[in-house]
C-alpha cells in the first residue's frame, strides 16, 4: 500500500472541468498553492518590497533554494542542483564542462532521434569550437558498448525518450560509459518528478532537466542543472555576475563562486522561479518510489485496457515498452492518421499530443491523473476510431504548434 | 509642453505608500495593469488552457511579440528584437556573432569599469575559444579612437554607465568604431525605457538589454537582443529548438529560422514574458523624446537642488555629468560613508542604492517619479548628513546584497 492519498493529492491541483488531461508530460497542471503564492509574489512582494525584495524575500537565493527542492526528487545531494536558464543553455554548460574535464577526447555521443535541442546544442558547440576540439556522433542506443565509447568524451542521453516513453537504465549505462573513460550527461526532461532515480548512487556526472512537465513549474519554467560534487571545480563557459564569488562587489575580474553557484550566469526571473518553488512544495513528504509506483499503475492500467480492446488492437500499436523497468510515465500509440486522431481526441476533451510521424502520446502525471482518466481516454479513442470521426475535415488542419 | 500627462501616467503604477522610490534603475515598479494581467495568465490561461495555451494564447510567439513591443522604445526596426534569456546570455550570442562576422579580427574591446557581467562574459568567451581566436582589452573610454580600435573585431560599451550615470554618444561612437572596421554592441540595461535612441539611424550592429529596470518587467525579467537586419544571417552559437525553422517537426538537423527568431535557444517563461508584455503596454502612445525630456527635467531638478544646498555642497560630489547630453536617468553622488548614508536614507523611506566605493545612486524613472520625489530625497539627505544619523551602528552592517 502506498502511503500517499492520491485523491487528496489530485485535489491540490487546478484541473479543467470536463476534460481528461493527459499532457502533463508537456505542461504540468497548476497547483492551487502556486496560484495563491504567485499572487502574493506579485501584489505583495514586487509591488511593495520592490528592490529590497532581493534581500527581504530572498529572491537572490531562488536559483539555489529551488535547486535544493529539486535535489531530493532526483536523488541528488544537497549543493549539486541549480535552477536557472533553459535546459538547452544548461546543456551547453554541461557539454563544455565535460570536454574540459575529459581532456584529450573531443567526441560527444548521443542517440539517434534524441530530442532535437540536445543534438542542436551539441552540433552548435562543435561548430563553435571547431571539429578538432569537438565532434558529435549519433548512434543507435542498442549499439552502445564500452568499445563504441572508447573515444567519447561524453555520452548524452535522455532518461526517458520523448517519443516512445522508453526509460533507460541510468545506473548500468552510466557505469558502462564510465568504464570506457566517458562522462555521462542525463537529460531528465521526461523523467524528473515521475520516475524515482538516484543520481548519486548511479554516480551520474551531469544532468539537465526542465521544470514545466512533471514538476508543474508553469509554461516555459526554467531548466535545472546537476553537477556532481566531484566536478564542481570546472569553469562555467557562460560566466555571468550571478556566479561570481562576490557578485555585489562588482569586481572587474571574474572569480567563480564555490560549488554549484558558479553555474549561474545572469539574473533569473523571480516570478518564474517562485512558481517552480511553490509547485515543488507539492512533492514535500512524498516518497518518489510511491510516485513511481502510481505512474506505473496508471500506464499499466492504460496498456491493459489497450490489450483488451479489439478496436485498438487492430488500429493502434504500442510504442512504449510493456516492461515496467523500461517504461517512463507516458504511453505512446502508433496509429495511421495519428494527427487527426489526436485532434479528434482533444475535441472530445481528452488532451493528448501528436509526435511525428505517427505517434499519439498519453502522458500520465502520477500526482493528479487517475485510473478513470485512463479509462476515459481508451473509451474516447475507441469511439473516434469506430466512428472514424477523425476523418472530419477540421481535424486535418496542421495549424497547432505543440 | 509635453503631450504626456505624467500624473495620470504615475497613477498607472503601484507605488509603495510613504516611500520615495528612486531605484527604478535597479528594479522598476509594478504597473497596475501588469498585476491584473498576470493573475489572468495564471488563473485563466495556465489553469484552464494548459498545453493548448501555446497556440490559443500565442505563448509561443511571446519572445518575438515582446521584441516587437521593445523595438519602438529603442528605435529599432520591426523584426530586429527578441526578448529571451538573460542579458549575459544574449551578450554571449552577440559577441560570438561579431567574431564570426568580423573574420580575421579576434579582439573584443570594452571599457574599464564596465558593468562586470559584460567583461566576465567576454573573458569567458576568450577562455572558451582560446586567445588566438578571442582576446579582450579594457580601455579608458576617453582613449577610444579609430587607431585604438584598428585591430578590434567588436567594441562593447554601456550606453549609460551603471555607476556614474554618464550617457554615451551612440551615433558618434558607433560611426567612429565602424570607420575602423570594428563592430559595435551597445548594452542598453541602464538606458532602454528612459533615453530616446535610434538604433537604426545610429547604424548599431548589435544591442543587449534587460527589461527589469526602466521597462518595469519585474524582478529578474528576461533580457533582449537586437540584431541589425544586415547581420541576421549569422549563426546563433546556442542553437536550440526554439530557433529552428520548423521547431515542431523535430528534425535531427538544425536549420536556423530566418530573421531574428534564430537567436532563440530554449523555451522561455510565459509568466516572465507576459509580465514584460503587460508592462510595456504602458509605453504605448508615448513619444520617447517626451519621456527623455521628463527624465532630464527630473535629474536636472535634483542637481539644481544639490547645487543650492550648502550641506550637500560640502559633503557630496556630483558623479554624474551636468551636461544634459551626457546624462542618463540617474544622479550619482560621491560621499564619504556612502554605504551608511544610503542605509539611513532607506530607513527614512527614500529608496536608493549604494555602489562601490563611495556612490549613492538616485535613479529617476520618467514614467512615475516626480519633482516632489527629488525634493524629498534632497531634504532627507540633508537631514541625514546634518544629524549624522548615518553613524548609528545599524547603518554600518553590510548584509544587503543589492
Amino acid at each position: 500500500m502506498s502511503a500517499i492519498d492520491f485523491d487528496k493529492l489530485r485535489s491540490r491541483f487546478h484541473l479543467p472541468d470536463g476534460k481528461v488531461y493527459l499532457d502533463g508530460n508537456s505542461l504540468g497542471a497548476l497547483p492551487r498553492h502556486t496560484e495563491t503564492r504567485l499572487k502574493e509574489v506579485i501584489s505583495a512582494e514586487w509591488a511593495d518590497e520592490l528592490v529590497s525584495g532581493w534581500n527581504t524575500k530572498a529572491w537572490i537565493d531562488l536559483p539555489l533554494s529551488v535547486g535544493e527542492q529539486i535535489a531530493p526528487i532526483i536523488g541528488a545531494a544537497s549543493g549539486t542542483v541549480v535552477c536557472c536558464d533553459s535546459l538547452s543553455i544548461n546543456l551547453f554548460k554541461a557539454l563544455t564542462a565535460c570536454l574540459e574535464l575529459n581532456e584529450g577526447r573531443s567526441l560527444i555521443t548521443l542517440e539517434d532521434g534524441q530530442f532535437p535541442t540536445d543534438s542542436y546544442i551539441a552540433d552548435g558547440l562543435s561548430r563553435l569550437l571547431g571539429a578538432d576540439r569537438c565532434r558529435t556522433q549519433a548512434v543507435d542506443i542498442a549499439a552502445l558498448t564500452p568499445e563504441t565509447l572508447s573515444e567519447s568524451a561524453v555520452l548524452l542521453l535522455s532518461h526517458v525518450d520523448y517519443k516512445s516513453g522508453a526509460l533507460r537504465d541510468m545506473g548500468a549505462i552510466t557505469a558502462m560509459a564510465q568504464s570506457a573513460g566517458c562522462l555521462v550527461i542525463w537529460d531528465l526532461a521526461h523523467s524528473a518528478g515521475a520516475i524515482d532515480m538516484d543520481l548519486e548512487a548511479s554516480q551520474v556526472d551531469f544532468a539537465v532537466g526542465c521544470t514545466y512537465k512533471f514538476l508543474n513549474g508553469g509554461p516555459g519554467a526554467p531548466g535545472f542543472l546537476y553537477v556532481a560534487e566531484r566536478h564542481q571545480e570546472v569553469q562555467n563557459p557562460l560566466p555571468g555576475w550571478m556566479g561570481h564569488a562576490r557578485l555585489f562587489d562588482f569586481e572587474a575580474k571574474y572569480e567563480a563562486a564555490p560549488g554549484i553557484k558558479r553555474f549561474l550566469t545572469g539574473t533569473q526571473s523571480v516570478l518564474a522561479l517562485s512558481a517552480v518553488s511553490a509547485s515543488l512544495s507539492v512533492f514535500e513528504g512524498l516518497a518518489m518510489h510511491d510516485v513511481r509506483a502510481r505512474s506505473l499503475a496508471l500506464t499499466g492500467h492504460f496498456i491493459a485496457r489497450w490489450e483488451q480492446s479489439s478496436v485498438l488492437q487492430s488500429h493502434a500499436a504500442l510504442g512504449t515498452p510493456i516492461d515496467d523497468a523500461q517504461r517512463g510515465s507516458q504511453v505512446s500509440l502508433a496509429l495511421e492518421s495519428a494527427f487527426p486522431v489526436s485532434q479528434a481526441l482533444i475535441a472530445d476533451g481528452v488532451i493528448v499530443d501528436f509526435r511525428e510521424p505517427n505517434i499519439v502520446r498519453f502522458g500520465f502525471s502520477p500526482l493528479y491523473n487517475t485510473f478513470s482518466d485512463a479509462d476515459q481516454a481508451i473509451a474516447s479513442l475507441e469511439a473516434v476510431l469506430t466512428s472514424e470521426r477523425h476523418r472530419l475535415p477540421q481535424f486535418q488542419i496542421r495549424s497547432t504548434v505543440t
